[in-house]
This record gives structure tokens, sequence and C-alpha cells, in this order.
């Protein structure tokens, strides 16, 4: 969807271990933070998208938690949407948001991402992410894992439903042996992912994990699922992210100056693909449109926050990024390009990696990270002079694909 | 929001028990049915709407249940957006797909409503309805409605937070005895309309409960929460309910003659209410703000589809439409106005008392009856002359309102 809408504000959480709050208390503290960040009323917000992934399955609230947040904190009568997809829940809140301020439909809204995963039943939270695959698929998506993981004498994480969590680090796993064995690329490379991250997320005051890793010490951590180490894996956690977006016309009259722009946002879901398709799957489809849309390639790119649910992830949606030739993107990592500094730092947040990941809260923390580099108020995180920025994030899986996926671009 | 959609396509399964059917088959045959009904190819559709409320506690599946049903018959690579919004979820993804339409954002699109409510274990059932209130919450409703239950000598349904669709049936019979005694409403009346939507429910063939009951019939059933016995409940039940939505521009190339038009549709959320304000709720307001974007009044509907989770329900909202002075709702009922050959005939579908209630589903069921009712082929439901069609919707409870509130209204 190519869009003309502006950010006036954002906020976040402190994304991490929240066990002593709930869903209201971080919602409402990332709101409020929004609001004042655009410095609006309560009262001025026109609509709200409120996306969420798994709370139904770890709280219990289902249905109404964008009103329950947004009732708790005095905001009614509008219009509240709640969307969910996957780890791209808030990403689809804000791509619906902005596309209806683009279309003139409303002048200012809220798109916000929230998530609680921390519950002291554990199993809870593991299985909350059996929701994201086919679930009347499942027995056919574990097998499938099994059968791969022993054909290649791999370790595996996941042992049945019942550890879902796991379940996803086996198909990451998977992914990261298929991409070893055809372009060569290494557990170090793998381990410079989780490394050049945790120097981002050292930076980040937000981030789950603030500690800094060494290449060795990534290495060194216990294994998960047959290459992925722990700090190669995105960690559960809790947060929640908001942006507060307007028309045009509404930014004239609260006098923003140079706000930062959403140009363009594109959502597909996942499909059979085959050899012979123009896009080799959901990925290539959204970036490919995202920067037709926005008339850019990716040379304009400033910097990039993408979906780094695993190290291997980042390394494979490098080249899906057009950022290095296929298969290249170990030594990408590896030449320090993507770090703060380098030609094009790639998740200078920390990404989901380090900074963390409360699945329906990435996809918005993802746009603050960016609309605070573009206003160049990132501190020692700072992209100098960062003029485009590019987010990627991709939910659910579905066959062989991604089942929801979404590019934002923002420009300043 | 003011609209401009047609409608080229409806479908939707029977609702009812359907123990050997997931949410795919379910999906996938009401999907089918609407685009045969529209004379469309699945590739034609350019994005999907997805309303579901419980699915995620009930069967598991949370976050891309779009993609999943989707996928599973064939569409692929299109935006897919799950909407949640308990009661009102289905009336929420039309919304949002008339919107997009109107807005000359997309020219072709499903807006679909599945629920798989009917469970082996049957507390997974009851409990789901739990995620439709503020869960952090629900220590103090319960507490409300034992003190309002006790204080009135009433039998309650619900003795705790696991039998929460009895809670609910609390909150609407609590209702039921404060509209008693301020307006002298009677059990008999309630019972009325549980027996004028049987006679409705008794000529679809797609309602769950075909039987038709008479007023004494419906009196002597089992008590469920007092004064509501056993038919003035809206029961348990799966189903799905597909539309295909088009813009002005593809209806001509279609060549459509004189579709079904998507005037109105206003989605509002619940607040704290007071004396003095303008409304006196979101289904006010809604109702208000549908009306004035359709420039019409109740004395131009043809037909009404309302949400009658409970009889009472019903007759409450008649004078929220305009349909009767303030209170008189049970008289409305008892004269068979509301019944079809009267002067304004109410959920001549059965209602979700006897068509039944797959939560997010029944959005789109409401506007599956309007749109064949406008368009003449109600077969033995037919409203004679039928021009204006108007859906209430509401879903979940947050204060004292409803938390999402959605009115649509359809005209040919």
């Amino acid at each position: 969807m190519k869009l003309n809408a502006l950010i006036a504000g954002v906020g976040m959480t402190r994304f991490g271990k929240h066990l002593d709050r709930g869903m209201k208390s971080l919602g409402e503290e990332a709101i409020t933070m929004a609001l004042n960040d655009a410095g609006v009323e309560k009262s001025a917000i026109q609509a709200a998208w409120m996306g969420n992934a798994a709370a139904g399955l770890i709280t219990g609230q289902e249905c109404i938690g964008g009103q329950v947040i947004l009732r708790g904190m005095g905001i009614g009568a509008i219009p509240v949407i709640n969307v969910e997809n996957a780890c791209a829940s808030s990403s689809t809140a804000f791509e619906q948001a902005a596309a209806m301020v683009t279309a003139g439909l409303y002048d200012i809204v809220l798109a916000v991402g929230t998530e609680k995963l921390y519950h002291v039943d554990k199993v809870k939270t593991f299985s909350a992410f059996g929701g994201a695959v086919d679930v009347e698929g499942l027995a056919e998506i574990m097998a499938d894992l099994k059968r791969n993981a022993e054909a290649s004498g791999a370790t595996a994480a996941s042992d049945g439903a019942g550890k879902n969590r796991s379940m996803f680090m086996d198909i990451y796993a998977s992914g990261a042996r298929a991409h070893m064995e055809a372009y060569g690329t290494t557990a170090e490379q793998f381990a410079a992912v989780s490394a050049k991250n945790s120097f981002h997320g050292h930076l980040n005051e937000r981030a789950q994990f603030r500690e800094e890793l060494t290449v060795e010490e990534v290495l060194a951590q216990p294994m998960i699922a047959e290459p992925l180490t722990r700090p190669m894996c995105s960690p559960i956690g809790d947060g929640a992210a908001a942006v507060v977006v307007v028309s045009e016309k509404k930014a004239r009259e609260m006098g923003l100056v140079n706000p930062v722009k959403a140009v363009s946002s594109v959502l597909r879901s996942g499909w059979d693909h085959a050899k012979g398709d123009k896009y080799s799957g959901s990925a290539d489809l959204c970036i490919s449109t995202a920067y037709e849309e926005a008339a850019i390639g990716p040379e304009d790119l400033s910097l990039v926050e993408l979906h780094d649910a695993s190290a291997p992830s980042e390394i494979m949606t490098y080249d899906t990024l057009g950022l290095c030739a296929k298969g290249e993107g170990g030594i990408l990592v590896e030449s320090g390009a993507t770090k703060l500094g380098g030609k094009i730092p790639v998740n200078t947040s920390g990404g989901l990696l380090r900074k963390g990941h409360p699945i329906g809260a990435t996809g918005i923390a993802q746009l603050v990270e960016l609309t605070e580099q573009l206003r160049g108020t990132a501190g020692a995180r700072q992209v100098e002079g960062a003029k485009v920025g590019l987010a990627h994030n991709g939910g659910g899986v579905i066959g062989n694909d991604a089942a929801a996926m979404c590019v934002t671009i923002l420009t300043r």
C-alpha cells in the first residue's frame, strides 16, 4: 500500500520480563508516551488499531484486548479494531491505520502492539506459539521437523506439540542447516549476527538483554536446536509499543516540522510459490513492492529493522532485501557492514534477538526505532544522516512461507 | 463510516453443531458459496478481512486463522487481516473491508466470519467466553453479578469464572430484571421474542433450531438465569459466513444489476457514559450516526437483524433503534409488528436465538440475511418490497457498555 501518513509520536516500554505487570499497564505506558511525544490529548484520537498475538492463550484476554487497555486509560467511544497476524500483528495494525489515514478516512489515529508472554505457568507460554501455525495440520508439521532433524543428524529442540516455542526454533534450525549446505554459511557467521545485535542492544536502554557478547561467547552458549545456540534465538518477553499516525492536514495543524513519513507498507500472506514464480516468497514480494512504491532501491536505505527471530533469519533476509548477492549474507555480517557505523546498519535496536520479541509488539517497536533514527534522536545508536528506514516483519508459518509478511518504509 | 461499497456475493454454512468439522472446512464452504454467488474466481480477490473471536481459546488456532483457511483453499499472497471484536468480530471485518473499497484502495475483497465453539471438552467452550470481558477485572465483575442476583432474590446461572457463558447470561438477566422494574416489561414479552424468532428460524434452513415454539413453551423451559429460560438465551454453535465486497467500478465490470449497497457502517467502543451525555451508550451512538450517514430514519427501515444474544436484548434494542418509545419494546413485540408480515420485521433469520450464534460469524451472517432479503430471494422469509436493512451487533462487555458495537445499513 502506497502511503502518505505521518508519524506524530512514538512510545514503547522496556521489553523483557514484567511478571508483575499486565497488558493494561504495559499498553497504557506505551500509548501515553506516544501521545506525549505527539503532544496530543487522548480525546484527539479518532480510531485505534490494536495488534496482539498471544494474549488469548496466555492471559485469557481475547476479543476486546484493545478496548480493555484503552478504556482503562479513559479512551472510549472511538472505533477499536483488534488485529492479529502473529509476529506481524502490530505491523498489520500500523498498515491498516496508515492506509485509512492516507485515504482520508481519519486524521489522527493510534496503532499499538502489546504482548504479555511471561506467565508463572511456562507451559502456557510455550503452547501459545502453536497458535501461529495451521493447528489442524500440526501433527504433520511436527513429523516433518522430526524427519528433517534425524536426516541431518542434528539435535532438535522440540519433542512434541507441547513445546511449540522450540518447534519454531526447529523450523529456523532446519532452514539454517539448508543455508549452510547451499551457500557454505557457517555457525560463526550466525554467531556474528547475535554478537552484532548484542552490541546494539547494549546501547539500547529498552532492550531485554544489555550484555555485549563476542562471537566466541555466542557459540559457547547451550545448543537449542543445531546449529542455534541460545543467543541465536529470540527470547520470550513482555512489552508494548505505540505510534500516533496523522494526515498531512493534521500535521500542519499541529505544526509538526518535517515529521517522519510512512511512504509504503506492504502486507502479504504466504503461498505455494514454485520455481518460475516472479517472487520467491512473501518476503520477496513485499520488499520488491515496497521498493517500487517508495521509488527506492536497497542502495537508498539508511538502516533496516528486520525480523531476526533467529540469527540465521537475519542472514537470509539480507539477500532478499538486496543488501548482498544471493547466499552471501554470512559474508556481509562478518564484513561489519550491518553493524552501527557500517554501510547499512541492521537492527540497531538490538533486534528481536537482544531488544526482545514480545510478539504482538514487535512490528511497532521496529517503527519506533526507525522513527527515532530518522529524527536523529537515537543517541548512542544514531545512524548518521539517516533518511530512509525499512522494517521487515514476518509472522507465523504456513506451508513453506510466512503466513503474514509486512514491509514498511519510512522516510524523512 | 459513510460507505459506497457493493455486495457482489454472499454465503454461509448452516449454523449449529459441527463436531466433525473444523474452521477450515466451515470457512471454505462459506467463502466458496460467496465467490460462486458473485461469479468470481478465487484469484480475483485482492484482500481479506477475517473475523473470529474464540478459536484461540478453543482450538488453539490463533494469529493466522484467516491465512490457514484461505491457503487451505488455494488463496495466497493477498493481504489477510485477522480481526477480533468479540460478537462484533465479523461486523468489524466487513466495516474495514467496505471502508477500504469505498476509499478506492481495493476493488474486490472478502469479509469473512468464522467460529468453532463446539468442543468435546465443554469447559473449553465456556471458558472462552471469559475472553470477551476485561480479564484483569474479572473477579470484580463476578462479585457484582453475585451481589445483584442476591439483592433481587433471583436465581443466578454462574458460580465462578469457569462458567463464563452463564456469566454473560447473568449480565443479560440482570439487565432484564432492571427493565421489568423500570418499564413493567414481563417474562411473557421476553418469551414472545423467542417465540417470534423461532417462527422465523422455522423457515430458515440454515438455522440451528428449526422448531417453532409458543410463548407458553418458551416459559416452560428450564430457567438459566431468572427471568431467562433456555430459549431466551442464544445457543453455542459453529459456523461461517462470507461476503464479496466490490467497488462501483468493479460492479460495472462484472455487469451486476442493481446490487445491494452498503451505505453506512458505524463501529464504536463503549465508554463511561453518564446522564447528560448526548448518547446513552455505544448502541445509541452507532445507530444515530448510521441513520445520519444513510440519511434515513427508523421509519425507512424494511427490516432489522439485531443482536438478540438474549431475548431481553432484542426488546431493549427496539427503542434504541427508534422502533418504539422508550421502554415500550415489550408492547411492540406482543403487537406482532416485528414478526414477518408486521410493520418492521426483526430477525427474520431467526436471530442469534434460533439461527444460532457462532460468535465471530454472526456479524456477516446478519448481512447475508439482509442481502438476500433486499435481493428478494429470501423465500418463505421474504419481507415484501424490502429496500433498506439494518444490522446491529454488539460484542463483549466493558464497564456498563458493549466493548465493540457495530451498526450497518444496506440498501437496494
